[in-house]
């Protein structure tokens, strides 16, 4: 049996934040305001789909690391073309690439974080950088012991060196770690690396239907929620 | 009148922590356990006394980086000499180096921080490590926004890339961030590079009467403690 866990790395947008819903209300209050009416969650999974290729030439090294913030910004300009928003200023690029700080957790996250917390060391190891992961915090009143994640490594999920330094900054082996995320892709990165992964379901991340309803691996743990993760974690 | 700042950095030893009565405490508690008796307060001068030449050779270059805790490990040993512990082992060590992980705030910290916390972001720009803020956190109950400091930086304060690497991760100018300190030395370290700078009194940090009770320069808010503070900065 392996050392107790000590700490709890998260992965937020689709595990712990509801992004689609989130950037479609956000978008349609700013885009609305300049007089568009676009399909709001088509253009919130338009946006997220340039999140991947973008990341990936970043972790290929063609291109040096930029804060998420600033890919965002940089995705949304060929995003609004394509959806017929041609009035582009640098508000609304401002607005559009701040909206992801303003987007509402899953409903189970705040009371599975709570719990959760009573126990392990918690901090978000997300691709998002540290302004963006401490406003969505506000936004949700989450309580994290620090913001680990890309920023930390100048690089992106799910290459090694992001998990590593995350267990290097709370003097951790990678064994008292444990990668919670809703997706496989980032779960198998961690376990190679030898920390250990819950898988949190989430069904409807990409719409109805579309989402991991169980991990594509075999985890340590695994939950129909946050709460119900954390009821398995803390017996 | 320059822009409103947004975000507080704040100084931890010294200027939240009672590190000097907290040493000796812990230090007591460890070193009794194994038959000592030693002028603890002396003991826990010594070991600080260590600290800035230690930090010195980080600065200029003369040694590479290395966490905090590793730097306290390290000059924890001749302290130990000084006074008369020849039975040293590692377990000691870890448990005096984490000593700087259960130290308590002055009792006025906890609500002038609550209090800061409704208008600014807060995080600590410490030379401690990432892992030791985040454990003085839970210890005391402080609530982050993030942690910034030394370990952003690969370097120790009063180094100008500490405080710019802070700004820079709340995508910040200087002139939005208040440097809140205790110690002159580090305010204007901070205005140097156009931070903003809050001193707060702390007369007896080195024992009674061996402390700042008022900044040695020009600063843009001064309290006699961080509820003091907290009034000025949020009429």
């Amino acid at each position: 049996m392996s050392r107790p866990p000590r700490a709890l790395f998260f992965d937020v947008f689709g595990t712990l934040i509801d992004w689609r819903q989130g950037i479609a209300r956000e978008s349609e209050a700013i885009l609305s305001s300049y007089g568009h009416a676009l399909d709001w969650l088509a253009f919130a999974d338009d946006w997220r789909a340039r999140y991947q290729p973008t990341l990936e030439q970043v972790r290929s090294g063609k291109r040096a690391y930029e804060k998420l913030d600033a890919l965002h910004r940089e995705n949304v300009r060929p995003v609004l073309a394509r959806h017929g928003v041609t009035d582009v200023d640098d508000a609304m690029l401002d607005a559009l690439t701040n909206a992801w700080r303003r987007l509402p957790a899953w409903p189970d996250v705040p009371p599975g974080l709570a719990r959760l917390r009573e126990r392990f060391l918690l901090a978000p190891v997300s691709n998002g950088n540290i302004s963006m992961m401490a406003m969505l915090a506000r936004f949700n009143d989450f309580h994290w012991d620090a913001i680990l994640g890309a920023e930390l490594a100048d690089d992106y999920k799910p290459n090694a060196e992001v998990y590593l330094a995350a267990c290097a900054a709370f003097d951790l082996a990678p064994d008292q770690c444990v990668m919670v995320a809703a997706h496989t892709y980032d779960l198998k990165a961690a376990a190679a690396l030898g920390l250990r992964t819950a898988h949190v379901a989430r069904p409807d991340e990409y719409g109805p239907g579309k989402g991991e309803a169980a991990p594509g691996m075999v985890v340590d743990w695994a939950g129909a929620d946050l709460v119900d993760l954390a009821s398995r974690m803390c017996p």
